[in-house]
């Protein structure tokens, strides 16, 4: 049996559902409150975060690194396949929304709207945010300029660069925080991945006393 | 021909080079002064970061990206080695540096100290500066807790979370911020790694205007 330890509005922690339900794998869901810094948490990924995967015999700290380790492990459909440079073109694009796009605008948005009150850390800074809304069209012109070129967004397999957008993503839109009317291209892509079927717990989570925007779980949004 | 654009005191730069040197690959370096935003550069990486790969057909980009490019395509030695479960750990240790590391320490001594300047981002915080160096103390404790129970970082074998640990802390050698006579295990495992070939460009390289201590390519420090 597998173990996914996470928080609900995580995109690193959706990406590893997302990956999970593209490889059919069943998976317990257990939410780690990370900032109680719990013992026996700690012992599992000593980084203190997630998401954590539990196998029978291993632990897998990291999206990332959980990311490879179920290409390598479960390897059908392979997510990080192909070449080694269209898998080198798989990773660019994983890393470029696990850091850039991450520290750009979900940082900006989910992170001063939503962890900062989890976290304790403060108020939302609405210079933050406004700078969160200002850079998401210029990620998004990118996803639209990369899909119009390619099937997916690394070439012509989906992968896991697209399972690590559409969880940014899919946080975001939690929050009514993407313009998909101003990103068409985009929005066409989020629509794709958006239908299929490992998308459907992503689409069914709720935040008490938050709950998503109308269009969140419409897949004709 | 390999070329990599690169910066002098940038720790997944010099990760890169390490790995290349264990490998025995000849490289060319340029330096990419990346805050000029050279058009070029930007086609090559979009993201407009160092380090950037370029082999005779292929564009790799990011540090981690270009470790895992590297093992598939010049597997001996092997820097990502092992099983599935011993592979991420490997992976979890190098993301720990290329991410936390970076985030806790780097960030706030290399990247307040010099990358500040270059960038004319303004002057050193020195609240910044103070948090780095209060930080790292805990990361080579964990250095050193791990090999005092393994030969190297992330098991018996040596890998790219040697190299991306070593990356970093070389950095910040060459200004004199690593504590060395406080962390006694953490030094002896860094000697090791500073003493193999592969680390000897590393510890000629020379900022303009900036020496290092005299410490810094000294291999009985």
């Amino acid at each position: 049996m597998r173990t996914l330890y996470h928080l609900w509005l995580s995109p690193p922690c959706r990406q590893v559902r997302l990956i999970l339900g593209e490889k059919g794998l069943a998976c317990e869901l257990k939410t780690e409150d990370v900032w109680r810094r719990r013992p026996e948490f700690i012992k599992l990924n000593p980084a203190g975060e997630v998401p954590v995967l539990v196998t029978d015999d291993v632990v897998v700290a990291g999206a990332a690194v959980i990311a490879e380790f179920l290409d390598e492990t479960v390897p059908e459909p392979a997510l990080i396949a192909g070449s080694a440079a269209e898998r080198a073109e798989i990773r660019r694009l994983a890393h470029w929304f696990d850091r850039k796009f991450n520290a750009e605008v979900t940082e900006n948005l989910v992170g001063e709207k939503v962890m900062k009150r989890f976290l304790g850390t403060g108020y939302p800074d609405s210079r933050a945010i406004r700078a969160g809304k200002e850079n998401i069209h210029y990620h998004l012109d990118y996803v639209g300029w990369l899909t119009e070129r390619r099937t997916w967004l690394a070439g012509d397999r989906l992968s896991v660069a697209d399972m690590a957008a559409a969880a940014h993503l899919s946080a975001l839109d939690y929050l009514g925080d993407v313009p998909w009317a101003e990103h068409e291209p985009a929005k066409h892509w989020y629509a794709r991945i958006k239908s299929r079927p490992s998308f459907r717990p992503i689409l069914a989570d709720r935040l008490p006393g938050e709950p998503p925007p109308k269009h969140y779980d419409d897949l004709d949004f």
